[in-house]
């Protein structure tokens, strides 16, 4: 098990105050997560004695920083089980790795009638690039809908997916309701038509244990700043045989062989979709984080946050007047919790709990569609990590009682 | 005038030693440049005090980071005198900057038969964009040449930039040669046909005060890693009236109005070209390489460097056996120099000056139509900033006497 009271430690934001002068109680790491120490001083380090750009030069400074980048690479493949390092592409974030398949992808092996599966509960990440794309090539996108407690409602999977399926992207794991699918389902249904599968795993990468080859999965997308690591990194694993197929995205240095003024030759895996200079610091940083959440235990991360989560939930549950979101069911949750408070709106409860220097997401959560579908503006989230204590759930609750109290006062008026 | 020792200990990495035991002489600031305390101080704090994602927050972190970053935005605009913040977009870097271009606006605009102006020393990142451009539209690239003292040839221009020209997209500063290339005529030529501008910045803006209205180009890219800035950020100007009516390029969260499950609308400008969680902290932490240019004032830099590229040009000059490539006008050179040493592959070069602890560029520069017109593998180059000193090209001249030395040896033998 983790000690969350110790590992908080490491974290400096989350020993600061508010400008209200409260301890900063930090509930929104579905949206970003904070940085341990290992990783800003190993950014400074970078910075201060071995920044240099990389691939390109002989000289030791450079040299030095290739390796540290190309090592994150193999390190990140072992995390996450890859097939191999030069299956992992560093992009800017889950965003543009998802894009990067839509366009680069998506452009070669999407044609007219050919069918997009998504779910309707899809961030606007895994949503937008796909509608771009069924748009430009007169593609039809289906949705495999969801049940009343969030999980994916596989019954007719056998008419959503189907031959005409060529690819199937969905997230392993809600930001608006932390709800983890079961995607095996889904996986193998598209095994027997031939579709691909893409898997954004923008929220699962953080929080749980990865297995890319057990998994089989053709794509996978996340980003670092969500998993302790810097912003602007993200990560597309991708078949290895796929991205060979693959024609580059962008072009620039790093991603040819030989260039003539009229065309070019493409550079081998992984460097032919790393076009350009990549964010080297950020990279560098990121396997700082790997280091932490490997010493940490991305099982005892799980466990740690479904403890907190069910703390959650019963506390909020006792409150009368908050409604729940998400499945009932705990072994299928991660560490998200989505409500609303009668007759408050969302946003007036995160400004009400912000002065409490509680930290929550009001809002659609990059989902409007699914927001559509409840018939709701958006919802209040708390979103939990490895460093989240029950003392934070309960400034939590702490805050939500003085909300109600306050809008009773005004509803009495 | 600026004092580089001074200046010098503003960067922890330039006082620090090579494993060979050799003081850093850092001259490869073409490839990426170091970083002031200032810079690396305020990427600590912003991870230990201000970290939170963007944009969609209402409390307190989420806020400042949002002011932190927009706040960045607007001083880029007014440090390149932009017509106003919304017309900048942050990327990931030049390169990712001129894709942006060549897929959101090229693919809208440029037809089958249409010509697009390239220069022949450009840098792989402003040429392979625009061939796979070309390959998908049919569309025909056409060179301005240079001339032998590796200025722009513009005595055929009018022949070249047709009204069959869409787009010219040249550098302004070579990063071979280090050439401050005029580029006004070519400006105003694209202006007669009725074609836009794209001027490729990635060298020109870390050395050169830039004055985008002034200059009146259409699109302006390059990248904060040159230019004290952290990795992973690039700045994409556009003419606000171009860029609004450009098709968004990613799709995602932060680039959408409304999303329902089929279609969506999106988000006006910035907004719209930047999708999914940026580079937050390396946007806040470019904010402070701005400070510190401005401190020190960008025609001061261009001054030193001219004055440091006279004197190594001078002294490379004395030596013999060393083949100098640019312009010898030195009011249009920036603080690049390119040369080969005779009988030594650059290769070696570059390797043996790495022991005495200078580092220095060499190879193709990402520049290998130009290194096949000059007939030759690569070239060493040697390139400065504003905290080079006289001192870092003596180590150089003193390394290369070594280089010398040792192959006579080896040739007498």
């Amino acid at each position: 098990m983790l000690d969350p009271y110790q590992l908080k430690l490491d974290f400096p934001i989350l020993n600061t105050r508010t400008p209200s002068g409260k301890a900063l109680v930090y509930l929104d790491n579905a949206a970003s997560s904070q940085k341990p120490s290992s990783v800003i001083e190993g950014t400074t380090k970078y910075y201060s004695q071995e920044n240099a750009n990389i691939h390109r030069g002989i000289y030791h400074l450079s040299q030095h920083a290739t390796e540290l980048y190309e090592k994150t690479r193999i390190k990140t493949s072992n995390f996450f089980r890859a097939q191999c390092a030069k299956a992992i592409i560093f992009t800017r974030g889950t965003t543009e790795s998802i894009n990067l398949v839509a366009q680069a992808w998506g452009r070669n092996n999407i044609q007219a009638g050919d069918e997009i599966v998504l779910s309707v509960q899809e961030h606007h990440s895994n949503l937008v690039p796909w509608q771009m794309l069924a748009l430009e090539k007169k593609a039809v996108l289906k949705f495999i809908p969801i049940k009343a407690d969030t999980t994916y409602d596989l019954s007719g999977l056998k008419n959503i997916i189907t031959r005409k399926t060529k690819l199937v992207a969905v997230s392993q794991m809600s930001n608006v309701t932390g709800t983890i699918h079961d995607i095996l389902p889904i996986i193998e249904r598209a095994r027997q038509v031939g579709a691909k599968v893409l898997i954004d795993g923008a929220q699962s990468s953080s929080h749980l244990k990865i297995d890319l080859v057990g998994m089989d999965v053709d794509f996978f997308a996340f980003s670092a700043h969500k998993m302790l690591g810097p912003t602007g990194v993200g990560v597309l694993f991708g078949k290895e045989e796929i991205l060979e197929e693959m024609p580059p995205w962008l072009g620039g240095g790093d991603m040819i062989e030989t260039v003539n003024l009229e065309s070019s030759t493409y550079a081998n895996l992984p460097a032919k979709l790393e076009a350009g200079t990549p964010n080297i610091a950020g990279v560098i940083g990121f396997s700082y984080a790997l280091d932490y959440l490997s010493k940490v235990g991305m099982e005892n991360i799980h466990s740690h946050e479904q403890e907190i989560t069910a703390y959650a939930l019963e506390e909020l549950s006792r409150m009368g007047g908050i409604k729940l979101y998400g499945t009932d069911d705990l072994s299928q949750r991660g560490g998200v919790v989505s409500f609303t408070v009668e007759g408050v709106h969302p946003h007036d409860v995160g400004s009400m709990l912000d002065e409490e220097g509680v930290a929550i997401r009001v809002g659609h959560h990059c989902c409007q569609p699914l927001m559509r579908e409840w018939s709701i503006p958006g919802t209040c989230r708390a979103s939990f990590y490895l460093y989240t204590t029950k003392e934070d759930v309960d400034a939590l609750v702490a805050g939500l009682h003085k909300v109600k109290a306050i809008f009773s006062r005004v509803a009495r008026k």
